[in-house]
């Protein structure tokens, strides 16, 4: 019998659980919204009450969140604006309460982790897993394993330029207004033409005013972190035509300064859709899953 | 008798050689301005043919330089602006006629080297050396390695909000206009103001407006890559009080978002000026010389 994982994605929206050990070998697998989190967690706990029984967890936590392995906080949600969630403790209530050894990182390092294990991100030695859904985030692989530095990547909070005359919307990121979050999120979206994304026509002046914040945005990513390889994922990077426009406003900003096929004629293999889906979070956090228990690194205590 | 290594800084404006083991162990020193390519190269082989002969050599070049051992281009300067210097061979041709070892890398993370090695950046698992100077660039380097990625960090020509009510100019990047280097850069303040920065008093409202730059851009170099420490160099750094400005203005963009001291109370431990001065980028090539005998990951050929 193979040995099973368990994988939690703790989306900003949705919850996913599976059981599993790939894409193609999914014992069981489960989605909710994400409410407040005493039910959350108890509705992730009785998930992994029927079999098969992990040997380790993985779980993807919308963030920020502490990944320090040696703070005491270590598995919380942190800072998020998300109601009620702030300084939550999450991987330690688990693995309290589900007895097994869990391993927990940022829900986009986490997708990062699965489309390098098993999608668009496969052999990409410094990877960018960006979602562009309610927010923005990024997760960065550095040879398959999710990179913290002090904290972790938080790139929705940067800020690009934003030209009021043309787009007069303040933003809409609760602590930041118009951050890159804040103007080019799918609730940013929302709040500007009063109505979400997906009820806007192709053709609306919309994707390319998003395609813009997008490029500029992605640009701090390729001149900050230079990574191989970005997969773009999230709901609002499913549009039809949208990642074409990114791809080539990033050109354009770039203006072939840095002189490589990647960034240039073969841009289409730079910036990527992903190969899993929305499957990238659950998956991942079944690879990280897998990577905790080959590593020997166990969460603390 | 010690080893001794050689190190080259080729800068944009200044060329450093020394010949030595570290800051208090350096036996010859020399800087002389960057001229055409063929004139500099010249030079920096005249120093060397005075002894002590060093084990090995580390060059940090002005960039982009292409840093990938495996490249027929390795060791060149790349899409440089710089007058002459486009595509020019710089490594290969100083090993070829020096006839020892070379490593080579971008004069940012040598210099994040020499801090790292010997400076304010010892003991920081991530960090990022950031310089304003007639450019703006900035060397990252993990558990003291330089970060390269798909090519080398390119901090300059990320885009930060622009007003153009506030600030008419309309950038100084001969590539970009108005990117994070056309709008802060030495070279940018010059060119505003009519004058260069050294010449404008302490309280001129350029320092206001520098200070809003360089805190937007390095918050993009903060939510990308989440260094534990960034070391701020370069000559426009030194104008007293700016670093101050710069601090203040980063925690005012931030927002207490990412909960940790270090960008909050302690953002003085984390945003430090560096301690090697201008010397940062020549003792850092001896650094990376040492690294890569150490290694022994010499360079091709």
């Amino acid at each position: 019998m193979t040995t099973v994982y368990g994988g939690i994605e703790t989306g900003g929206t949705w919850c996913v659980c599976a059981v599993g050990a790939g894409p193609d070998d999914i014992a069981r697998e489960e989605q909710f919204p994400t409410a407040g989190p005493d039910e959350t967690l108890e509705r992730i706990v009785d998930f992994f009450r029927v079999g098969p029984a992990p040997k380790t967890i993985g779980i993807g936590s919308f963030g920020p969140v502490d990944v320090d392995p040696s703070s005491p906080t270590w598995g919380y949600v942190t800072t998020t604006p998300k109601q009620g969630w702030r300084h939550v403790a999450v991987a330690p209530v688990l693995r309290d309460r589900l007895g097994v050894p869990v391993a927990f990182d940022h829900d986009v390092a986490a997708a990062a982790l699965g489309e390098y294990r098993w999608g668009a991100g496969r052999q990409a030695g410094a990877l960018s897993y960006l979602t562009v859904g309610t927010g923005i985030g990024a997760g960065l692989l550095i040879d398959g394993k999710p990179w913290h530095g002090l904290i972790h990547p938080e790139v929705g909070h940067i800020r690009i330029p934003h030209d009021r005359d043309r787009d007069p919307f303040p933003g809409a990121c609760p602590m930041h207004g118009d951050c890159w979050e804040g103007l080019a999120s799918g609730r940013a979206i929302e709040q500007r033409w009063g109505r979400p994304g997906s009820d806007l026509p192709d053709e609306h002046r919309a994707w390319e005013l998003e395609a813009e914040y997008l490029a500029l945005g992605i640009l701090s990513v390729v001149c900050v972190f230079s990574p191989e390889r970005i997969v773009a994922g999230g709901g609002v990077m499913e549009r039809r035509g949208l990642l074409d426009k990114v791809r080539a406003r990033l050109r354009g900003l770039l203006g072939d300064y840095l002189e490589t096929p990647l960034l240039g004629e073969k841009i289409d293999a730079f910036l990527v859709p992903p190969a899993l889906g929305d499957r990238a979070g659950v998956l991942g956090a079944i690879a990280l899953a897998e990577a905790t228990l080959a590593s020997d690194e166990q969460s603390p205590g």
